[in-house]
């Protein structure tokens, strides 16, 4: 595997529940925190979907408890990052270009907030394909 | 400039504070967080360097404290993120083949705090070397 | 004043920094969280103004410290509790009987990141202002 | 139903997790916050009894996890957002008035970890019904 | 220094900002995190009487900033470790022997609100003392 | 029991999550809080194990989550505090001393992201001893 895609799929590997807080502004934005927050839903939900539901040993359920969390946090994770990049890096001239934003912003937003209420990783994955969709406008707008 | 450029200047560009919440373990994780966390640091010294340090503008001192208050939680940032790699991530045979891994991470985070103790340029850019050799020797147990 | 009075300008009084946590769905909303914080953005730059800009003492570098501090967090509280209400509350139906639904939003995020960067006691008045047309949109729908 | 009733609906409706930070003093405080915590403790002991016991699918699971996180997040919420009001607003003539205040506050306290450990529909029903009362102490204060 | 006077020294070293999450309930509690906490809040106090207040270098300027901060959260701190231990530890046997106990708590969480709006030794000096105090009354229900 | 005694069994009582804020520095360390973290996670391995794994009752499921909730909280407070410590306090002199500190230190890391990942009492009685024993290594730093 080269170093680029390493790289990539790295980026695709969230260590950390993101809050932005910077603001000041210092200029700079990634949409690899939506990303990567997405990716860890469907992980999230692949694990779950590995553990018998019918078992009751201490184990398994702690293992379940611990995944509904981290999916929680993530998907809370990924509608902050969302947020912040819409509302604090794009400009009247990104939208002019994309007027579909804030609908599409919108719509990841209520898809977060499904997958945070369901275990679905038909869900998990439209939520990663709608922030890949959302990273690439971002990207758009640098070229 | 290239999309791989943008992308590792992007990758550069922390837009939150994180705090590392996973360890289920998800198994995946990247150095990425903390190189972010280290950018920010140094751009906060930046910012700060420009405003003028008598000025006693309320613009100028609200922009002084919000520095101030970005560069504490991303210096922060630092410390936990590579902790967490250096503890979740990094087994046995990898201290093997790093036999200075220890060191490096234990001078990472002093270098973070000195840049939370002092505004200071020099240190920025050395806390951002140090956090980059860390992601070089995380990358090379990948190959 | 009468109880109403005194409930409508108790509500206007936030006692502190929210953050939702819901999601779950409860199934209600209220937007005087979003209303409370930026009344209190507005109280910080209220507090500011009284405070001698040269002042050198402890007691008001202290107090000007500390509603920086609070102005951010409200700031930032005002862009939590509207995006929350915007993306789990309001439905396709709302939105087609509020066009502007999405504008007002993204505007409403865009003037708190413009009060954490100033004290400006006319972008506060500008941010309570949008919150509270932001409010009547969200009882319009009750109706 | 009047726009009133609406908003003394809505007021006890809670879109987040509140943590006072204010004590600048801002002067303005609202037992709204308290009231909002306590109604979304007893909501999520309702939604939790609709859910059967024994079940064990991985929605119903989830949905379990889920309120008891809320459940555990609204009980520490009433008890801070009390304590705070309690503190930083009643001063000793209003204690004087109300000599039992430092007595039902400490009852609240203890009521709302009554709700985290249980779940228990009358005993969030006694939780509300206590937070009214501190909050009619506190208007009464206001006349 | 013997083993004893280290520890308890050492016990007066607080390390971080608390925040009480238990409530399971564990049974255990100690209001040693609260005497932490309030002694950081007068060591807040020592370190800014050490910086000229006319400073306008920026590293006294971030030696002061960070300092209300910690100073801040401590005192914060203390309020929230003693309402805890007030609220979650004590019992009515305890109140009937310690009657003053609510008032004292009282007192002790508006002397740690002073103690965020000023920056005051004397405050800081009687916090400690306060916090002592219950702390005593903690140990003799422990006889 | 003296009040030494007491004072030491209190000292294993941690009343909360615990996240260090201070790196001002303010000079002072204790590992108590390690220590302290490191009895929850075992306190509440024990806890579990008084829960029927099979039982469906709200109430033992309640307890079950919530359990599993400190325990987490408390395994990840472990590692914040020993990692401050090991970065902040301990000097090269102290590690010329303690050569096998730095493995010592990600050891207890370690043991601590397993204590999260299982329920497990002998893995809770290993965090506890490790801790102890770092716990040891900083008193004799100050002899």
């Amino acid at each position: 595997m080269s170093r680029l895609t390493r790289r990539i799929a790295g980026a695709l590997a969230p260590t950390a529940v993101v809050h932005a807080h910077c603001d000041v502004p210092c200029g700079i934005y990634d949409p690899a925190g939506a990303a990567l927050a997405a990716r860890t839903v469907a992980r999230m939900v692949e694990l779950i979907g590995q553990i018998d539901p019918a078992s009751t040993t201490v184990a398994d359920r702690n293992k379940f408890a611990r995944c509904v969390a981290v999916k929680e946090q993530h998907a809370e994770l990924v509608k902050h990052e969302v947020q912040v990049i819409w509302s604090d890096y794009f400009k009247p001239e990104h939208l002019a270009a994309n007027p579909e934003l804030h609908t599409k912003v919108w719509n990841i937003l209520k898809l977060a907030s499904k997958n945070k209420q369901n275990i679905d990783a038909e869900a998990a994955a439209q939520l990663e394909t709608a922030v890949k969709e959302f990273s690439d406008i971002f990207w758009s707008t640098k070229k």
